[in-house]
């Protein structure tokens, strides 16, 4: 079957969901109300380093309705290392961070924990505070982990993705960059030799925040006879958070079932943030608890994206070739270790041919809260780095940027920044395509207007996975599935069992498995889950429909070869006339003796090799000189998807990822002063775009098919977010002159350099 | 491998969820509380046969805490016909029996809503009654259904069973006799002029109740966007009764989900009896609601074991040989059909060899709650009879009752009543195994103590079934199923898939699917489930197995057929020092690309074949010769298993059933008076066997294997409760000389029967 034979796939379809999310019968983590439950309130550190003196639980504890103040050592976790976010359930002697909770009031309504989280008394002795990067990794810097960094047995660290650090972590001297790595190819320096242009810069990034709608929330409902807890959450990977729990709770695996409800976001940030704590304090109470964090704790004690700062220097012969890339990076772990400098090797050294590449990596610890994975994390930052150096080696070349992109973009078998090899990718496929496209071709801008372009990409990772695919008597499929839905995969995997099974897509429901009830399936991060879970879904349709011809092929007296399903009626290939439903056979099945059995097909998948996803944005924009305003007037993604099994979701995908994208280059920023103190917890102060700050994107999509994906589809959702800040940049340049490199790129920074313009 | 070797198998292994039932943990339909949950009461019509003159909710639906008053007319179902217990939902015009719903209220607490159920005014006119079933069988008799039995399509009627009645019950002149039947096989007058001696009388047997421990109860939750209702319940099949609330309530099947809950006993009546109501209630409030009836309602408007009559008529040579048997048998039906004469008809022609054999049955009409499937429906009533009848005849041709039985018993390939064929069946091995046990070759018997023999024996049915066996990466085995656990079944099937896969049942976890998440299974009646799932269960987890195999085949670089695992460990058959733990091999599973995939094994069975079950039970009694009392004072049942999966659950399983068939024996009835009311609503008046009347029970389990079933094993459930009234009967025979033939044996009747023996 080619694409255009298909029936469902390949053609827009709503969310499967979209009926409950519209009407708030989508139940949230939030939502879960279990009986006698009570409320669990947090104890957030008001400073960023201290010892704690002493909490004095007294006034609180006998407050009416409160329940317990639990302290660390109060919990089943008090005997555990503290090597991680997810493992600092509460903290011990000191704080490290501005927002690490340090106690729980426990209540039988919110109010009643709120007033007793309000009525303990905390005594702290503040310790000195290493809030910047650079200011930790001088010598005389104050050590966060004087004694080493704590360690415990396989983090969830970098889970998002499948890259392998390579990070000489151990046996190091106690010092503040807790890790480092060296990647390198050809020589630099006879690289650099060999340039007729070099051109060096330092470009920073700052923390940004997941900002997904949902903050987090779970309830935890303990079992006292068997010892065991059930947690309903909404989180990105049942599994990965079930062994995440397990691990830090000191509980066999069996113990612990992870129930995945709705998911207001995630995007590498639900992955059991906050599950170990009310775990821990619904074992100790043995009782259900509720904890869901306010905006504020979420910005707070939450696991944002890493501060980076990455020096770069690139060397370029006449005709544009490139013959060295050298950088220098360094990102902002906060308290605990979360290496991510690997991805971001892989892609400084990976979008482009080059013979003389050497990428050093520093993971550096400061007191604030331990980075985590935004998606794609670390691309947006060595994205924006990279390709505005490429729009400034252009043209200091006086070359045309998408033919210096396309003149060195890397191919399939080319190595990575990390000395990998690419497999089949298609960066070039998408900048020919924006090449001819009319936003390129046609463009026209008025003053202090300007386009840029910039190439992003992911390498999509991929995770073996499984399905159940069940018909019932009524002919409705069932998949039963240990995924979760975070972008509209579920959308998407209706279409490919719809489409193998040759029934109407309004016939298939989903149902999204617990760590108990539901098969081991990807978790919804790493661009992995319909890459993953497709082929798993058309395995268990193809099981289901053979069962189903086998017995059709008895009704018709036909072999099943000869048989086809259409619109969810079987009948012999080209005799539509006489037909049976899917219904009456899935009958005949539960009731057959002798017969196949009840209709359930098994399917699976383990895909060998990823697919990696490139893109090439292109902005215009418009900057006012007075006010160095930025406003985004049109935005393109040329993004190889490698097919599209449902192009709506695809393309929600990529809005959503542009979105994010301007937000990384226009406004967002966690900012802390110099005592570790968040200037920008609410989103009164922490600005994401919204509807009026968005242009219109369009979304362009390349079938480039991936060889080994399901019917061709490569992971999507993270590619969109890498390009956005160095096309903005690069736009900027283009209307009114001016280079930055610091993000975001807002108003008073632009305005700024536009002075220092003026003024020079 | 053969029983000898198994490691699980053939072990007695205690109950898997006994913890929860014991520690109070089990959740059962009646503990289901949902948020916004009201509460539902029934009103039930005081009279056995009236018209609805008026309902006056006016006072109850302004009384606080009430939410509303709802009859026939508030409900989906208005429109639709009432053929059935199940279908009628709430009464239309008049009521036709005394327990009959007519309306319901709904509170926000139980509390309110009998509060507003107790200011419902209902007015009736009485119309007479049709108490009894030889009363509606009188020429003149007053009509149940003057213009016909209303009928529905496909009703649950003789759901819990396989055989098809072959009922004419189309196009009859209005009758209260709704349905008849005629089985023959050669020629009844030839058989009784070849007898040497020929026995006529007639038995009877009264209404028994299921009296399972839990009533019913269930909570229906709508969705009211989709239109759409989900039902918690307690239920022996929650496919069937799913499918039996979509079409009562006219929606399609996928708008139903049924979530079985733990049952507390059903014994065939928990197929959907007030999931309707509850379900309609529901939808038309759109709120969840809970409905639980009390112990006294529930005896009033559930479908108890019918009444019955069976006149009986056999003739023998002075060898033994069986020349004729004729029965005419009468059910009672209650208001609605239940033809149940078909099984009646199979056990009666169908325990012995026997040449000229004629069955005549007729279902009834009474203004009497539906009849219902109770364990082994109609067989202990036909067993109490033939078996009665047989040792008659071993009396009047003196000779030994239980060479009698041997001498006729029916081999595999001789008929049943209904002319099908037993297959491979056992009722010669059970008596030649009680002939040879101690209970019978030493018998004694010191003054008024007598032993008693009966046969009883069960088609057992059979339905495919499916399962899927999943490995985690910790080594826990999941079996998902879709099928209730009743009677310890659940507790065996984890056996299969110990023993199958050779690790111990304590890492096998079971999940009860509910519609949606359970690949459908057997329902929990007709003595299949074991039969059926246990096939289904081993494939699944032999496909685990060879995928777990697979992999542990490359790790050991050894032929897969050389490996085993023992215990959770995989190692080289023989070579116990070097193991994988499957724990190990999972996570290569779930990491591999290109391997097997996550182990996800699916499984199932369609046995072509029924295995019937066979039984004798052998009874000591003593007779208190002043006041009648009987006492047990020994009870042995000899059954054939096939094989016992989990001996301790066999036994359970004898031993229940045994002690409902001494209930039967000697102490249950539903009795009504003339006008159709209850006398026995409560368990003060209607009696129950209690530990103090009940003897120890020894349960002597025969190992004849059934050719297609799973290790041989057969069903177990049904057999135990047919024989223990006839063997009772024998015993009080044995004692004192008075044969009884109207059940139960209570005292009176035994005290009654000796006056009369006395004064003759």
């Amino acid at each position: 079957m080619t694409p255009k034979e298909y029936q469902y796939l390949g053609k827009g379809r709503r969310l499967v969901e979209g009926l409950d999310k519209v009407t708030g019968r989508a139940r949230y983590a939030g939502d879960v109300v279990l009986p006698g439950m009570l409320h669990a309130r947090p104890l957030l550190s008001p400073y960023a380093h201290a010892k704690i003196v002493s909490i004095d639980k007294s006034a609180a504890a006998c407050m009416p309705g409160v329940v317990a103040v639990l302290t660390a050592d109060d919990l089943p976790t008090r005997d555990r290392v503290m090597a991680s976010r997810n493992s600092a359930v509460l903290a011990k002697e000191r704080v490290l961070f501005r927002g690490q909770p340090v106690a729980v009031v426990v209540g039988e309504t919110p109010a009643a924990a709120q007033d007793g989280a309000d009525a303990v008394a905390i005594e702290y002795e503040p310790l000195p505070v290493v809030a910047d990067m650079l200011q930790a990794m001088a010598p005389d810097a104050p050590l966060i982990w004087p004694e080493g960094l704590p360690r415990a047995e396989s983090d969830l660290t970098a889970a998002h993705a499948a890259v392998e650090t390579e990070a000489e972590t151990l046996a190091r001297t106690p010092s503040n960059v807790h890790a480092e790595d060296h990647f390198k190819r050809g020589d630099v320096v006879q690289g650099f030799r060999e340039a007729d242009v070099i051109i060096e810069r330092t470009y920073t990034s700052p923390i940004v925040h997941q900002t997904y709608m949902e903050p987090h929330a779970a309830v935890a409902e303990p079992d006292p006879y068997r010892g065991s807890v059930t947690i309903y959450t909404g989180t990105q990977g049942q599994f990965m958070v079930r062994d995440e729990v397990a691990r830090i709770l000191g509980l066999p695996k069996s113990k612990v079932r992870i129930v995945p409800q709705t998911l207001g976001g995630g995007f590498g940030a639900k992955y059991g943030i906050i599950e170990p704590l009310v775990g821990a304090v619904a074992l100790t109470l043995q009782r259900p608890v509720r904890l869901a964090l306010t905006r504020s704790e979420d910005f707070l004690t939450t696991t944002p994206s890493p501060a980076c700062r990455i020096e770069l220097k690139i060397g370029a012969k006449k005709d544009g070739a490139l013959t060295a890339i050298q950088a220098r990076v360094l990102l902002d772990n906060g308290v605990f270790a979360f290496a991510l400098g690997g991805i971001a090797a892989t892609l400084l050294g990976g979008y482009y041919k080059c013979s003389h590449v050497q990428i050093d990596f520093y993971e550096v610890l400061t007191n604030k809260p331990q980075a985590g994975a935004y998606r794609a994390p670390t691309a947006p930052q060595a994205t924006f780095a990279l390709e505005s150096h490429m729009d400034e080696l252009a043209r200091a070349l006086q070359l045309d940027p998408l033919e210096l992109r396309l003149k060195n973009a890397a191919e399939t078998g080319d190595p990575t920044g990390t000395g990998e090899i690419w497999p089949d990718m298609g960066l070039k496929v998408v900048l020919e395509t924006l090449k001819e496209h009319p936003a390129w071709q046609n463009r026209v801008t008025g003053p202090n207007e300007g386009i840029g372009l910039a190439v992003g990409g992911w390498p999509c990772f991929m995770t073996p996975s499984s399905a159940i695919c069940r018909v019932d008597s009524d002919g409705t499929v069932r998949l039963h599935l240990g995924s979760v839905d975070i972008s509209g995969v579920n959308s998407s995997l209706v279409l490919v069992a719809a489409e193998v099974l040759g029934v109407s897509p309004d016939q298939i429901e989903l149902i999204q498995g617990d760590t108990v009830t539901g098969p081991y399936g990807a978790h919804s991060g790493g661009s992995q889950t319909t890459y993953s879970m497709s082929g798993a879904v058309a395995n268990a349709a193809a099981e289901a429909k053979r069962k189903l011809l086998e017995l059709a092929s008895d009704h018709f007296e036909a072999r099943a070869e000869d048989l086809e399903i259409r619109n969810g009626l079987v009948q012999v290939k080209g005799v539509p006339g006489h037909t049976v439903s899917l219904g009456e056979l899935v009958e005949v099945a539960q009731t057959k003796g002798g017969g196949p059995g009840p209709i359930v097909g098994e399917g699976h998948a383990a895909v060998e090799q990823n697919a990696p996803a490139f893109t090439v944005h292109l902005a215009k924009v418009r900057v006012d000189p007075e006010t160095g305003q930025v406003t985004p007037i049109q935005y393109v993604v040329v993004q190889d998807v490698g097919f599209a099994l449902n192009p709506l979701m695809v393309e929600g995908q990529i809005h959503g990822g542009a979105v994010q994208s301007l937000g990384w280059a226009l406004q967002e920023a966690m900012l802390y002063d110099d005592e570790g103190q968040l200037l920008t917890g609410s989103l009164m102060d922490y600005a994401v775009p919204k509807f009026d700050s968005v242009p219109g994107i369009e979304a362009v999509l390349v079938n480039n098919p991936s060889p080994l994906g399901p019917f061709g589809a490569r992971g999507v959702g993270e590619p969109p977010i890498t390009a956005g800040p160095a096309a903005i940049a690069n736009a900027i340049r283009d209307a009114v002159g001016v280079r930055l490199t610091d993000l975001p790129l807002r108003s008073e920074r632009v305005w700024q350099a536009l002075q220092e313009k003026r003024e020079a």
